[in-house]
């Protein structure tokens, strides 16, 4: 009977549907750096995208009757080569360290290649690899405290709508049931949502190692998505249909310029302070005064934690930019409210020559300031996740 | 200067950046039933899939350049017709309601569409989209006292690896610090992983739902992924290249025979026992005994919960098997240790014909065991969406 039931199981399975290695989080390791290996995103079985020992990415793609295959890194195309079986292939130059998007063009069209994870960005799904960082230790998983990832639905009354947060609460959180602790609001770019600081980011990764070294204090991390429109409120423009390919991409190059457009985040503002500060201070054990509380953001981010912090800078008292630009002392209304400006970037980035000058002219001023070049890295995520590395170690010492 | 530094964040970022709507958990609505609408999984701005009010669904696609572009959904292909823009079009029959996957097939080339969230199905990512159901307000989101949702890493001796499991704690967990809490260990289908039963299969939405309407207890759910190995096991067969569309697909129709395969889920058991099951009870505020444990899985997921709980009846006493098979009274070796079998299937699916009188046998040699079919649905989310409704009020009674 047992065999029957065995039998009917598996007649009833396809093939193709085996479970799943796991990927994602856990499989991403610095111990990989310098060997060749199958990107840590692909899906079980997939070998391609292939990272080579050299940091060269080896793509494969089957497509036998497509007349041009490309696959876009980090939005930049590049003709792939058909073989005689239909598989086309492309070999990348080497690539930065850390996580870098890319996606495929069959024929003209944008598509995703089913064998990785999707990723969000560029206001659309997309494929990931990931280059291991030799000195990448700082977000690899270890036998350390780990903290808690949350998926918390909450209505906002600004909105009229559920929204969805990512929210971190450190090691020891669930267990000493007294201890209250300070918050960070972390916003993801421009195209991206609320999942990036965990996925690409790896934001609890970084803080569990960090907490765990003693070199930063515990806090909670609330990550919420900046599009927010109230019931009849015109939505921001939405995305056209994009030429991929033609931008010139993050890595190592500058952007080019581009049509201005105009929104706000009046609305996100108003959501934060209305609806998303008073519901984590109500649901979870925060220390809820205005030195207790930072946020930062990284490109688009930036401007959304400007735009909340700087009218509000009786409610935040830290303040992180990643890759967005600079705060001149001008820009800040009451320098007591300050605690901290950080700003970074990417030493491939435009904009970094000028972040150092920034800090010290806040110094100058008395408003705290630190900044920080990541070395070697782009408009990408390895700039951000050692941004927060050097930023979270800054926070609440006050 | 305030200006400056807007005008360069402006120019630095793309038109196409525009932040994301809020999509997946918290835009599905069973309000929408009846109208036509974008589906809630894409992503800002695109109207395709776009769910007719009929329930029919309308798919758009560029691809100028290519000369045959497909949408397979649930596995089956369906030619689009080219316009003279270069888009491509297909308008569906009526789908059954609930969640699908789907992916495009561009010039033979499966690939993604990358217009809508990515979910995991098949062995790799898919499109997915939801058609409302009308008396789907049992996983919508309401304003009850909501569970929390963690994704939580940990490490396993047995496959020596990190591993990831996301892991439901119902409503009032949080702050109830002395109330201890039966596990159901609940199994995602082949190809798919742990995170299923949340993206689309909306457990702590359902689970919510039921705990506020007095008509579930409060419990815990473990999700996690039963690939597994150990150091130098040899994983299962990869999956092979597969011939997307040539399948009969899921909705209204039988899978054509397939192949027959074999591997175990020793590796998962011996996982579960020594490693996943400590993690939990040692790290929550679980219910440890036997009868406060339960396990259930979609499709291949009752072959995992099978092969786990039948040699571990000291350790299980709730069972569920949803499309994937009955059992037999002889299968059970010590019928005082097993509280419930549930069985379900989709009206629509092959073997929901035998799944009442398996529940009659199984009542008469002592069992309890409780059957249930789901009208009008087939091996597809919806049928394990409304199978989960009925077997969760079931749990823990005793």
């Amino acid at each position: 009977m047992k065999k029957a039931l065995l039998f009917f199981l598996m007649i009833a399975i396809s093939v193709s549907e085996i479970c799943l290695a796991q990927t994602g989080q856990v499989a991403v390791s610095s111990k990989l750096a310098g060997t060749a290996h199958p990107s840590p995103y692909n899906m079980y079985g997939a070998r391609y995208p292939f990272i080579e020992a050299d940091n060269r990415v080896t793509f494969q793609f089957n497509a036998p009757d497509a007349q041009k295959v490309q696959v876009a890194i980090a939005n930049v195309a590049y003709d792939m080569t058909k073989g005689d079986d239909g598989v086309w292939t492309y070999t990348s130059e080497p690539q930065d360290y850390g996580y870098h998007n890319y996606w495929m063009i069959v024929d003209g069209a944008v598509v995703l290649d089913p064998a990785t994870d999707g990723f969000i960005g560029y206001s659309h799904d997309c494929n990931g690899f990931e280059i291991p960082d030799p000195e990448g230790d700082f977000y690899d998983l270890k036998d350390v405290p780990h903290g808690d990832v949350l998926i918390k639905n909450y209505f906002s009354k600004v909105t009229d709508a559920w929204r969805m947060a990512f929210i971190y609460l450190p090691p020891g959180y669930e267990k000493s049931t007294s201890t209250r602790y300070p918050v960070l609001y972390l916003q993801h770019g421009g195209g991206e949502d609320q999942r990036v600081w965990i996925e690409m980011g790896r934001t609890n990764i970084i803080l569990d190692n960090l907490i765990a070294e003693g070199k930063s204090k515990p806090f909670i991390v609330v990550m919420e998505t900046s599009a927010a429109t109230k019931p009849g409120e015109a939505p921001p423009q939405p995305p056209r249909a994009k030429p991929a390919g033609k931008g010139q991409g993050a890595q190592g190059k500058q952007p080019a310029a581009r049509p201005r457009f105009s929104f706000s985040f009046d609305t996100y503002a108003e959501l934060m302070i209305h609806d998303l500060i008073p519901f984590i201070d109500g649901n979870f054990r925060t220390l809820s005064d205005q030195g207790s509380r930072a946020m930062a953001g990284l490109s688009m981010g930036s401007m959304v934690t400007t735009s909340v912090t700087l009218p509000n800078l009786d409610k935040f008292s830290h303040i992180g930019l990643f890759s967005g630009g600079t705060l001149a002392p001008d820009q800040i209304s009451d320098k007591s409210k300050v605690k901290l400006v950080f700003m970074s970037y990417g030493s491939r980035e435009r904009g970094s020559e000028g972040v150092k000058a920034a800090a010290d002219l806040l110094n100058q001023s008395g408003i705290k300031s630190v900044s920080y070049i990541s070395p070697l890295t782009a408009h990408e995520w390895q700039s951000w996740r050692r941004s927060l590395r050097e930023f979270a170690p800054l926070l609440f010492k006050n």
